[in-house]
């Protein structure tokens, strides 16, 4: 497809491409634009039809945004604003530089100046940031034909149109009801009669990813967002929840592998030094975090001297003590995001981390003990006396428990202060278990071989 | 409202229960009989209204479930499957066991039957598992009105209404058309002329997580899925695509952090058994897999005796190459779970992560140079000489890069295997770069140190 789009060009075919695009989704045109020429660009964009034109506009990365801009003429700049609906417009101007997000406002409608700047007023993760203020609102009094008749005089604009609002005069949210149910109803019916009164609703400060888990759990198509004083002032689709769910996701991952979150720019395409700078601070805390490891090994660099075994063991403890506070730590995280556990359930969580890490605790140590017996000192003859083998397990059975309640305990806390419960994540659960995997070993060392 | 329940409860007041939870979200309801006493259950759920009873019921976890339809009599069952949507009629018979399965196909129709045994055929993470029957299909001559008329006649059944799709006499997929669209028609059109007629469809035996993939891609609310012989057998709704990319989530992030995935029980309540087995099995193995390491140390364990402050380094190396491993390769898991990197790819990536671990390498050398200069050597007096410390920056460097490498090649290689990549995540790698890193630390130890 790609070589055929850039034959065509070559053969100034355009008519032909016009076809092609005429026949794909939006969001297979866009990809197409960056195996272009730079200089192909705008005459391409040109091609499509006014409404496709404006929905490939919006699925471009910003860059391509910016060039697009930069090349149209007012009146072009002024047709593609005119089809976005204005919680696209909104995003696009948060990512552009001042001179084209002037060049974007000079071309609005006095109505949609203020209707932008409203939106642009709103925090980054609130639910008022993804909303749009494009819905169908009805009244009370309102038949259900009058309700089609409004649909279809407005509707063109709308976000959607499935879901309609039933204010009153002074934009009070009264209810709810949708297309399916016009649909099923009479002609006569009157709306205040047959819409479902008590609304689920989201504030427009409300943060955006619970607003997002409010789709998944009512399975709704579109939210009702209120200001402070229950005014209706937009609403959130389902198309721009799943943006944020799969935006959190990668957040959330990123925060687990210790990585800066970066927004949500591809990974091919985001540069070397990008990615080097949203990676480095990690590396570089944890790194030197690990000094409390280094510094806790040297002051008993001379007792180990004396048990060169148990040095063979130190990656193994501090192996299994992550993985076991990073199972722990990640499943809490992930119950936190989806709801399941909140902080009033602190005591049942540690409670239940508390048995199982008890059993995986005696199951790993027994494990190892025979590991150790049968490999190390049998077949390799690494480990001398019974006491050795019993300093690893014991220290084994302790890190274990620790680790998974540190694990359980971290992430809680950290929602409970208003952190992301992600930045409790592997990495620095692992920094921390591996300084006290250390410190229980040395103990348990210290006791058991008297030294 | 736990306790108002309880208390109406136990003053038997039903009529004011059925009161509150006629105000209430099918979603909010079903929570609330897990505090309900076991006797109360099949009473209080007799309140509800027909409809909502059945939305509550899809709502209610597994067991709650069973114990209902156990209680049920034929008749209640039987008014309770013909509200359900038959995909969550079949996700119910997936869960249950044989008694109860019998009992509720007793109830259904022959017809549903047949439906129901279709869906039942279809592999476990397949379209066909997710999808519905129960759409609204057009035919090419209607007209607008003629469409209408259909929608109102049949659609109170459906899943969905606002996307219809248009089909041949015998069943082939010919077009899509929304309501939307229909509503902004003339009544007098005809519908083979305003359809869309290239449609985005999926197979029966798609992935369903990539079927969930295109509903973000395109800002679908239904996707239609064809066999093959390319007739339409089923639609999959945006509300059952979200659920899958939340449970693939939950999935990705649990083997990321080396759990096997339990499916979606809540983590409340799972026994302590079940999440107990979910972990055990990645612990022994990772566990065992660091007698590599252990047996690596103990083969240099008299020359680390004349060195001894090169072990304090060794959790150091062994935890930052770990991070730098983790960092990619859950960068190219999600990367490609997103769709945005590809087998194609694979060199781009590793030229991608060579570079910026290059980067990180440089730094992270030299600040740990600067660290044991000032801190370790100067401050602790844990190391005597320069070499030791070229040693462990030197270590460092290839560490860094090696982990990299291996972090973004094995999910890659993992997806073109037929694996998720998600396994490949931070155990595994670190497993992996644990033994290479210290294969590489007295490598260079013995190269700069001559041991």
């Amino acid at each position: 497809m790609e070589e055929r789009i850039l034959e065509l060009i070559s053969l100034r075919k355009f008519s032909q491409i016009r076809e092609i695009f005429s026949e794909m989704a939006a969001a297979d045109i866009a990809p197409l634009f960056d195996i272009l020429p730079e200089e192909s660009e705008p005459i391409v964009y040109r091609l499509l039809p006014k409404e496709l034109a404006a929905e490939v506009f919006v699925e471009m990365d910003v860059d391509m945004q910016e060039r697009l801009i930069l090349s149209f003429s007012e009146r072009e700049l002024k047709e593609t604003l005119d089809e976005l609906y204005l919680d696209d417009t909104v995003d696009i101007i948060e990512e552009m530089p001042a001179n084209v997000v002037k060049k974007i406002l000079k071309q609005c409608s006095a109505e949609q100046r203020k209707s932008i700047n409203e939106l642009l007023k709103y925090p980054k993760d609130s639910a008022g940031s993804i909303m749009t203020t494009e819905f169908v609102d009805l009244k009370k009094e309102m038949t259900v034909k009058d309700a089609f008749d409004r649909i279809r005089a407005t509707g063109v604009d709308k976000e959607t149109v499935y879901t309609c609002y039933v204010t009153t005069n002074s934009r009070k949210l009264r209810g709810v009801i949708t297309v399916r149910e016009l649909l099923l109803a009479k002609y006569e019916d009157v709306i205040g009669d047959i819409m479902t009164e008590n609304v689920i609703f989201a504030k427009t400060h409300d943060d955006k990813e619970e607003v997002a888990s409010l789709f998944s759990k009512y399975d709704f198509l579109a939210i009702p967002v209120v200001d402070n004083e229950e005014r209706l002032v937009g609403i959130v689709t389902v198309d721009d929840a799943m943006d944020v769910i799969q935006e959190e996701t990668t957040e959330d991952l990123e925060m687990i592998a210790a990585i800066t979150p970066s927004g949500d720019k591809p990974y091919l395409k985001s540069s070397v030094w990008e990615i080097f700078l949203s990676r480095i601070p990690w590396l570089l805390l944890l790194m030197l975090s690990a000094t409390f490891t280094g510094i806790i090994i040297a002051s008993y660099e001379q007792k180990l001297t004396l048990f060169p075994a148990l040095i063979g063991f130190i990656p193994m403890l501090m192996g299994t003590g992550g993985n076991s506070g990073s199972q722990s730590s990640v499943t809490v995280i992930r119950a936190l995001s989806l709801g399941e556990v909140t902080f009033k359930d602190t005591l049942a969580v540690i409670w239940k981390e508390l048995r199982i890490s008890a059993i995986c605790a005696v199951v790993l140590s027994a494990v190892s003990y025979a590991k150790i017996l049968l490999i190390d000192k049998m077949l390799l003859k690494n480990v001398d006396s019974l006491s050795e083998v019993a300093v690893v397990c014991v220290t084994l059975a302790f890190t274990v428990v620790f680790a998974k309640i540190i694990g359980c305990i971290m992430p809680i806390l950290a929602k409970k202060l208003g952190f992301d419960p992600a930045v409790m994540a592997s990495p620095f659960i692992t920094t921390v278990v591996d300084a006290f995997s250390l410190i229980i070993y040395f103990a348990v060392a210290s006791f058991i071989l008297s030294i």
